[in-house]
């Protein structure tokens, strides 16, 4: 009897591109025990990215346009984690689960990669820390609360001039997501400003910045024209060939040496490679991993790469494809095809798809749209907008859902609702008991920690299995300092040896705060080159974890 | 001609007290200008707050019972801000809007009260850091997200006894809101867990402790047995006569020494008196402020208290009133009659009401009751208490709402979606371009900056117009420390000579940091002593702020 080998199918990514390679992976391979199929995804729910403008703007609920992925992806193995390194020698991925302390390795025998893309907004000063991405739920959430939060602001606002601020609202970047935002923010504002009598008197300005003569690049021109026209009637100011130069928590600095005053800017530019490709050795061009038209990442025959992060060629029109999610989706489906086709020896099948069109909503029931070869612009784009999304969204309830949202929005006012969800904490404390473990050799460090009172015991585990005490720490003691400088095991254990209370820093409020203020980097950096920089030995380092 | 003067009403706190005064308010002088109507509320939205429970168990979406306060009060004047103080003698209160910088002040002539009361678990080492509490919508939210996140992480997990603490919960204090939350966390467990294959292996354990003999004190003893034997019919472990002690990252320990293992501690217990009112020279018992039969605060004509921050005489009891919504909104629509009498001249009416009965639901489809005089359980009970909230739910789309949830829940199952909102910041940067000012004098001060690059002016805007130029500060330098011992008006104006990054650091974060790292504390101390608490004198003070 020979023994059947499991083939173990690793998918990064919970995005577009990876769940409907799941979703297809999972379906065809239900009755079939020899092949296994992991998902890795950040979160536990997919997004449906394109209705974020409309929860930005109160017309949805955060929680309808999303699916839990354990729902969507039956007959899958789902991990809710992040993925930290991908070992392409010894086949294996590894994993950081929601405390951040606990790391785990998964090996595959094939893989798939669709980690999309990331932001970087390094070029332009002070954008990272003053404007507002629009790329995950949390952000459309936060966005809508911060939108929300400028009308309280602006009504309960004495002063003339800080109102007028408080009701400025400029978005960056003229592509579909930035558009649409905007438009619907634009409209929204509009229609709830009747409940803030004293920011109403004042009125709102809404303004769109782009770099290029006209919005809308993927779009013809007569179509964008016509998106442009609808947006200026609707009062939406657009400025075109200008870029921001530099942002600050009053508003931006535009190219042209311009400033606008505005307490809230949105930022949809800045596309970046995700950093585990880019430190990769897969091939890639400008971030993207170069596969062929099977989607498989070359010379690499157990790698594939689809969605956002694949540069794939567009068999039809001899280029690549579009970054968007109708790419995404049908490359997902292609994709469990041919990896499985491989697995049992079947043909592969070329990656062909001309795209459907374009569709986007420049405000209320106005909308613009390419599809089949067709321009459509008005209403009948945005009732075409309407249903072609809610036909795409996966899973009944959410189709519910969200048909339930927009018939209320018939009969009802826009829920203008600021749900605070924000904590309040900044630097954490803990309380430990006697003989609790503070931190345990061997797990990912990310924190370091000053004791406030209660004494500890630093212990290694030996390669015998005894456990050696390094050494005894009291109130205004620190460990867990190697964590500052990389994240990497734990290389001892801190054991309480009665009730202890700690303050615990994470490697960002550490690294931004040594960064930054020289009474305490001189302090704490001196202590790190005495203690720890040094080769590990149990006579020297006192604290050293 | 005699000028009429306009009476100002002026209610704190947006609860259920708070809310049925401002509507009832709103609704009897919207025809009279000479009764002008302030809401304060810190949400912006009003909460119904026994459906929180649902919300924890993803029966119901937290936007869905909520509703916000300017659609639910108009002909009302809403500010959404924090009250700071109440000045009794200048009839004056001063608010804090939404960026916690600026400070306004509203004059009143007539005040009601209507705070509600706040937590405090200080007694109990550990409980504030480790516990969650279920007060608001966002503890709810949160609470929700850490179950659900407790759930993937024992998914992930390889180690069994890490596992099995990711998978208890506890709930500490058997009143409505703890036996309520823990019951619909434990239905929700049960029926999610097939999601999760390798939790599901290793099982869920759910606990509630209470200090009394029994639970649901406010019920009789026959329903509350009953409650409690439904709730360990279904797999609650009920710990009696016990106190938490002390809670710890790994779990809490009991009066009795026992230690509970878990990943998850909900805190239902530790009502205190609002700080404002404590502080204030109302007349109070315990933190409740005393007022008559007419809801009046002795001694004080024209202020006026409700709901849980009152010590309301219960006319047909002879005792008080208990702390509930359904006195808090019948209070709320007495005080406003009393309130406008008193203005109007008109007789004022005794607050009078026997209550109706209690509701709760101690699992799917399982409720008690005590209404009328009759106890209620099993079934019935249920489906009382959903159509007795159904039909209290202030608002048309409020009811739509949950009530298409509660449908929808007979068909799907839950929602297992872990809704990622929370920032990643701890600690924030901010950019700064030339010429931009970083603090204004007058200002609230409540953070603490450290130049990180460039260089600011700090100037003192003098008496006589003119602004004095105190000092030149560069990389390294901070400023603001003054607000890091208390919240204070800025006494200078700090401007950017050129373009400046500084990092920022809340009163918070810097008292939770100087108090524990001595390093730390003597440098920032030290400068503090010297620079700043000898009295402002522009010589010696180079950048008190």
């Amino acid at each position: 009897m020979t023994e059947k080998k499991t083939t173990r199918v690793v998918i990064l990514g919970g995005g577009f591109a990876g769940i409907a390679a799941a979703r297809a992976l999972g379906q065809q391979t239900k009755h079939d025990p020899s092949v296994e199929v992991h998902l890795i995804s950040t979160e536990n729910y997919f997004v449906f990215q394109p209705l974020l403008p409309e929860v930005v703007a109160c017309g949805l609920e955060p929680s309808h346009i999303i699916n839990p992925v354990r729902m969507l992806c039956p007959h899958v193995h789902i991990h809710c984690a992040t993925v930290l390194g991908i070992d392409l020698n010894n086949q294996t991925v590894s994993l950081e689960g929601q405390d951040a302390r606990r790391l785990f390795s998964l090996p595959y025998d094939q893989l798939m990669v669709g980690l999309g893309l990331t932001m970087d907004l390094s070029r332009m000063p002070g954008m990272s820390e003053h404007s507002l991405p629009i790329k995950t739920l949390g952000d459309a959430f936060h966005l809508r609360n911060h939108v929300l939060s400028k009308l309280e602001e602006a009504d309960l606002e004495d002063d003339e001039q800080a109102r007028r601020s408080s009701l400025t609202f400029v978005a960056v970047g003229g592509g579909f997501s930035g558009v649409e935002t905007i438009a619907e923010i634009n409209d929204m504002i509009k229609s709830v400003l009747k409940y803030y009598p004293r920011a109403r008197a004042c009125g709102a300005r809404v303004v769109l910045v782009h770099s290029r003569d006209r919005i809308l690049n993927e779009l013809g021109d007569k179509l964008a024209r016509f998106a442009e026209r609808k947006m200026r009637g609707r009062g939406v100011e657009i400025i075109l060939n200008a870029r921001v130069k530099e942002a600050t928590p009053a508003g931006v600095v535009l190219s042209n040496g311009d400033m606008i005053q505005a307490g809230t800017v949105i930022c949809s530019i800045g596309n970046a490679p995700h950093p585990l490709i880019a430190q990769s050795p897969l091939p890639q061009e400008r971030g993207r991993i170069l596969v062929d038209e099977y989607l498989r990442v070359k010379d690499h025959a157990n790698v594939w790469a689809l969605g956002d992060n694949a540069l794939v060629p567009d068999v039809s029109s001899g280029g690549y494809c579009a970054p968007t999610a109708q790419y995404a989706m049908r490359q997902g489906k292609v994709c469990a095809s041919n990896m499985l086709a491989t697995i049992r020896n079947q043909p592969l099948k070329q990656f062909s798809f001309g795209g459907l069109g374009q569709l986007a909503v420049v405000g209320h029931r106005c909308g613009v749209a390419h599809v089949f070869g067709i321009n459509l612009s008005g209403i009948l784009a945005w009732f075409l907008w309407r249903s072609v999304y809610l036909m795409k969204l996966p899973g009944l309830r959410c189709k519910i859902r969200v048909g339930i949202d927009w018939a209320l929005d018939l009969f009802f006012p826009r829920d203008i609702a600021m749900i605070k969800v924000d904590r309040t904490k900044q630097l954490q404390r803990a309380h430990f008991r006697e003989g609790e473990t503070i931190i345990r050799q061997g797990e990912i460090g990310d924190k370091f920690y000053i004791i406030e009172s209660g004494r500890v015991e630093v212990l290694r585990d030996e390669p015998a299995g005894t456990l050696h005490l390094l050494a005894t720490l009291g109130a205004g003691d620190s460990f867990g300092e190697i964590a500052l400088l990389k994240e990497t095991p734990r290389t001892a254990t801190v054991r309480c040896l009665e009730p202890v209370d700690v303050v615990i820093f994470s490697r960002k409020d550490f690294q931004q705060l040594a960064g930054s203020y020289s009474a305490f980097r001189d302090r704490v950096m001196v202590d790190l080159d005495d203690r720890e920089l040094i080769p590990l030995d149990n006579s020297s380092t006192k604290g050293a974890i």
